[in-house]
C-alpha cells in the first residue's frame, strides 16, 4: 500500500494548473498525501456536511455522534427542543465524553474524572478543582451547526461559509418529503476502497448506469442523454411530465427537472454545492422498489403516491434519494488518500411499523443493490488509477458535463486556500 | 488513522516551550511522529527499563527476549549465575538468533548459518568462515543490565546513566517481597490504543479511581487526597498506620506512606525516575484481592499477611502492586504514536502450586479488572485528544500533582536531547 | 512497524559508499523508504520481469493479470497467437478493466463506462462520445513483453533494456524442459516478512542448507563447497558429471556446472541478470522429490528420466528448479520495505491427469518445504536487522560469494540512476 502512497514534486498548485479541461484529474490527485491533507482542510473542513437526521434525537437530551478526521461530534437536542453540536472532547483532559454511538443524557459526564456537562454544553461540575476554577471558560467546544427541514449539517471551520442560501434552497424543497417526522429503517455502513472524489464522479453522471445498474434504469429517465434519448423516450418523458405537472400542482409540488439526463450541479462560478429537485419516474414506478410499487405508508405532506422522485445533494458529503414512501440518505466520510466510508440510511413515516406497514426486503434492495454496485466500480477505478500507466482521458460532453462540474468545482475551492 | 499523525510546523523546542504549567500537554505531543521518534530515542533509550523478572530465568542458559523499539535483546543467565543482556542479531548477517520468547539453550546458535556463541555472547565457531576469522570481534552485542532485588533493568544506551541512585533505593524495599524467589503465575498481554503518555498520565492519579475502580477504593486509601479526606478517613487511616507502624517494625518493615492522595513521584528537578514505598491498605484487607482476604503463600521474607501494599515505580516502563501473598508487575512498551503494548504479570511464591496453594479465579481479578478499566480509559482519552477541537485543560492542585509532576519529568528529559 | 521504518540522513549515494565490500548491506539498505523506492523505480522497473508461463493462456483470447507496485497488467495472447501485455487502466476515467486474476475474452469491455478494446489493446467502440472522438489515441497503453521458451518476460520500464541476450542464453537450455507444452499444477501464494533482497541473498547461497533444508542436501551437491568438499563428495559429484556427460550427450543435453558449490551468479560487470544451468543429482535421485523417484509423466523433451536438474534464475524477480518430470517457478514481488510477496507455481507436462499420471502429495512436498524452510529464515533475518544493533557481518569467500555478487550486482542498479 505505502508504495502506492507518493507525494507528487511539484505544488498542489502546479498540479492544479496541470490538469487539462474535460478530462480526469491527472493521478496525484489521487496519490498525493499531500493533497488528501489539502482537501481535507478546504473542501471538507471548511464546508458543511450532513452529519445525520433530526429524527435521530427526537427527544432533548438524545444525542449521536459524527467522527470526521479525528475529531467527533456530540449532535444533542437541548431543553429548548433546538439542536446542538459540542466536540466530544472533555475540557479537562482531553477525553471522549460520550463513547457510545447513540444515547440519550440528562447530563454529559466525562467517564475519566465525572466532570459534568448540561446539554447546553455548559460545565456544571467538576469536583476535586479548585473553588476558584472559571467553568464559564470550559464549556464544550461548540461545532456549528444548521438544521434543515429534518437534515442536520455541521462545519467544522472556524468561521463557517454562508449557509442561508443552502436552507432558502434546500427547505421548501425537502419540507413536503417531511423527514423530520421520519424514522430511520436501517442504517448501512460500507467501507470503499476509493478516494472520496470516485464516488463523487461516480455519483455524477449515469453514464454507467445502463450496464451497471438493472433496477435503476427501469424507474429513471436520466441515463438517456441528449445523444441517445431516441422518440420513443422523448415521448415518454414529456408525458409523464405533463401528467405530473398538472396533477403535482395540486399538492404544490413541482416538477423541477423535465429532461433526460441529470440535472446541472455542481455549478462551480456561483459555487452552488446544494441543490435538490423533483422529477418523474417512468410509468408504472411510484416508488424506487424493485417492482415500483409502494412498499410504506406515505411519508410528509404527499396525498398520492405518484410524486415522482426528490433528489438532494450537498458537497462534499451527502446525497439522498426520496420517493413518496422512503427515502434513501447516503453520507461519505474519506478516510484516508484510498478509502471512504459510506453510511446509507433508510428512512420512512415515523408512524409506520416494521412487519406492519412496510418489510425491510422490499424497503432495501433498489437502493442497496444500486449502492454496492456503485461502491465497486469505484473500487475499480481507484484500482485503474493506481498504475502509474494512469493519463486522465477525455469525458463525454453529453454524459459527463457533471463530472467535469464537480472536478471544477473541487479545483476552485482547493485553489482557494493555496 | 494516517490522517491524524501529523506534523506540527515548529521544532520540538518550540512546542515544549508551548506548553503552559499545570495544564495538559498540547495535541502535538501526542500527533507528531517527530515528538514520538524524539521521546522513544531520549526517554526510552537513555534510560532503564524493567525487561523482565529475575525467576522466570533460575537456571544457567535460561533466557527470555525483550522486544523494544526493533530490538530484541536475550536475557540470559550465565554459568556464573549472573544475568546478561545481548542484541538477538547474529553478527554474520544480522538474523535473529532466539525465535522463541524464552528458553533454555547450552550455547546459542545461530538458525541461519549455525554460528555458535556461549551463554556470554562470545563468538565459539562459524563454520565455513576463514580460519583467520577474528572471531574476538564477532560476540554478541551486550546490551547493558542490572538486577534489584529480582527486577531485571535493561539499557539500550550507549552510555547509559547512573543506575547506582535506583539500585539503592529500590534493593532495601523490594527484597522483604522475594521477587526473587518467586515464580510468574500468568501473564496477560494488552495492546492499549493511547500514546504511552497518556498510560502514565493515568498511573499518576487517582481522581478517576472512585466511578471508575469500584474494586480498588475498596482496599486502598490513595483516592482521597487534601481537598476530601474526611474526619472519618482521616482517623481509619491514621489507626491503620499506627497499627501497622507498631507491628511491621517487629519484622523491619516501615510504613513510608502515611497520608491519603499518592506519594509524590517522579520528582524533575532531582531527576527521580524511580520509586517504592509501603503503605497500609483498609481495615479489612490484607491483600489486594476481591475480599481483600490472602489468596496464596506468603511471600518473600513476610511472615503475616498484614504487610499493606508495596508499591514499585520506574519511568518510563514499569510499575508494580505487591500484598503479602503476591506481587503484580505492568510493563509498557510502547509501538506507535497511539499504541502501548502492556504486558501484567502476577506473581507468587515460587514454592506455591496453582490449583493447591492458589486458584487464578482468586489470584487474578482484583488487578485484572482495575488494569482493564484503566485500559478503556486511556483509549477514551486518546479518542478524545485525536480531535483539533481539544485544548489542555487545568490540572487538579489536589489530584493530579504526580500528573504535572509526569508532565515535567517528561519534558526535561526531551528538552536535554534538543 | 511505523517506529522501524526511517529516513536515513543522508543520500543515497553516501549511503551505497558507506558499504563495506565482502560485507553485509548497511541498516539503513532495509529500513530507509527512499532506499525502497529508489530501488523499485531503478532495478525492478527498469529491468525484465517474469510474470508467468505461456501455457497458463493457450488459447487465443485467454488472458492473465500481473500486479506489482500499484500496476496491473494484462498478459493476453492475441488472434495471431502471439503475446501481448497491456495496462489494466482504461483509457477513459482511468478504471480496472480485468477484475479476475485470469479468464478468456473476445474484447475487453471497461465495467464501468463498457469502452470496448480488441485484443491488440485497440479502442473499437466507446459509447456515449462524440463522433469525432480519436479512437487511434485511445487503445491500451502497451508493456513490453517477452516469450523465452514458455517463460513470459514484462517491463514496466519506458525504454527497456536489451532483452536479446538473455533470450539467446536462455532459450536452447529451456527448450528442452517444454516448459512451454506444460500446465500448472498448483500455486501457493505467500507473504513473507522480509525485504526482498533478503530473499534473494538467501537464494544466493547454500550455506543454511545444511541445517536448515533436510530435503534438500539429499538431493544436491552445491551445499559443499571448496572448504568442505570432502574426498568422498569429489567423487560422488565427477561419477554423476561423468556419467551424465556421456548419457546427457546423446538426448542433447549438456552438464553446465561440475562442481559443487553454486554456479556463479549474477555478474555485476557483466551485467549478468540471467542464467540457467544443468548439474547432475546426487546418485539415486532422478527428481527433486522426498523419494528421488519421477513422480510425473517426463516433460518436455526428455526421453529418460536421469536429466539432472536445470535451474534458471532472472532478476529481480524469479528463478526456477526443474526435473525431468516437474518444473517449479518462484516470482518475488516486494509489496513494501519489510514484506515481499511470493508465488510458487509447480507445473508439469500437459498431457498428464492429476490422480491418475500424478499426484499432489508426492509433487508438491520437496519444494513447498524447502521453500516454506526459506520464508523463516528471511523473515527472522529481517527481524534481527531491525535491531538498531545490526552491522554488517563478513560473508565467507567459500560459501556467500553469490550474495555478494548479487549485492554488487543490486548496488551498480542503484547507483546508476542516482
Amino acid at each position: 500500500m505505502s508504495s502506492r502512497i507518493e507525494s507528487s514534486g511539484g505544488s498542489i498548485g502546479d498540479l492544479i494548473a496541470s490538469r487539462v479541461a474535460n478530462r480526469g484529474l491527472p493521478r496525484a490527485f489521487y496519490h498525493d498525501q499531500r493533497v488528501y491533507r489539502a482537501e481535507i482542510d478546504t473542501v471538507w473542513r471548511q464546508g458543511w456536511l450532513v452529519a445525520g437526521h433530526a429524527c435521530q434525537i427526537p427527544e432533548a437530551g438524545d444525542y449521536f455522534t459524527y467522527e470526521f478526521d479525528g475529531d467527533s461530534v456530540i449532535v444533542v437536542r437541548g431543553d429548548d427542543g433546538g439542536i446542538r453540536a459540542f466536540y466530544n472532547t472533555c475540557r479537562h483532559r482531553g477525553t471522549q465524553i460520550c463513547t457510545q454511538q447513540a444515547g440519550h443524557v440528562g447530563r454529559f459526564v466525562c467517564p475519566y474524572h465525572q466532570w459534568v456537562y448540561g446539554r447546553d454544553g455548559e460545565l456544571l461540575t467538576a469536583r476535586g478543582m479548585p473553588d476558584d476554577l472559571d467553568r464559564s471558560q470550559l464549556g464544550l467546544a461548540p461545532a456549528a451547526v444548521r438544521e434543515v427541514a429534518g437534515l442536520i449539517f455541521v462545519s467544522f471551520a472556524d468561521e463557517p461559509t454562508d449557509f442561508d442560501a443552502a436552507q432558502a434552497e434546500l427547505e421548501p424543497a425537502i419540507v413536503p418529503q417531511g423527514l423530520a417526522q421520519a424514522k430511520v429503517a436501517r442504517t448501512i455502513d460500507y467501507v470503499v476502497a476509493a478516494n472520496w472524489k470516485l464516488v463523487w464522479e461516480n455519483n455524477r453522471e449515469c453514464y454507467h448506469c445502463n450496464a451497471n445498474h438493472p433496477q435503476y434504469i427501469k424507474a429513471n429517465f436520466d441515463h438517456y442523454n441528449a445523444d441517445d434519448t431516441s422518440g420513443r423516450v422523448q415521448t415518454a418523458i414529456d408525458a409523464a411530465t405533463a401528467r405530473s405537472h398538472v396533477k403535482w400542482a395540486a399538492c404544490g409540488l413541482e416538477v423541477t427537472h423535465k429532461q433526460t439526463g441529470m440535472t446541472v450541479f455542481p455549478d462551480a462560478e456561483r459555487d452552488i454545492w446544494f441543490a435538490a429537485n423533483r422529477t418523474p419516474l417512468v410509468d408504472g414506478y411510484v416508488s424506487e422498489t424493485m417492482t415500483g410499487q409502494q412498499v410504506a405508508p406515505l411519508m410528509g405532506q404527499y396525498a398520492d403516491a405518484d410524486v415522482g422522485t426528490l433528489r438532494i445533494r450537498t458537497l462534499p458529503n451527502f446525497w439522498n434519494h426520496s420517493s413518496c414512501d422512503h427515502s434513501v440518505s447516503t453520507q461519505l466520510v474519506p478516510t484516508g488518500l484510498h478509502q471512504t466510508n459510506v453510511r446509507v440510511t433508510w428512512l420512512v413515516n415515523r408512524e409506520a411499523q416494521e412487519g406492519i406497514d412496510y418489510k425491510l426486503d422490499d424497503l432495501l434492495p433498489f437502493w442497496q443493490l444500486t449502492s454496492e454496485q456503485d461502491w465497486e466500480l469505484c473500487a475499480a477505478a481507484q484500482r485503474g488509477i493506481n498504475s502509474h500507466a494512469y493519463r486522465p482521458g477525455p469525458l463525454s460532453p453529453y454524459k459527463e458535463y457533471n463530472v467535469e462540474g464537480f472536478l471544477r468545482w473541487y479545483l476552485a475551492k482547493l485553489q482557494k486556500v493555496r
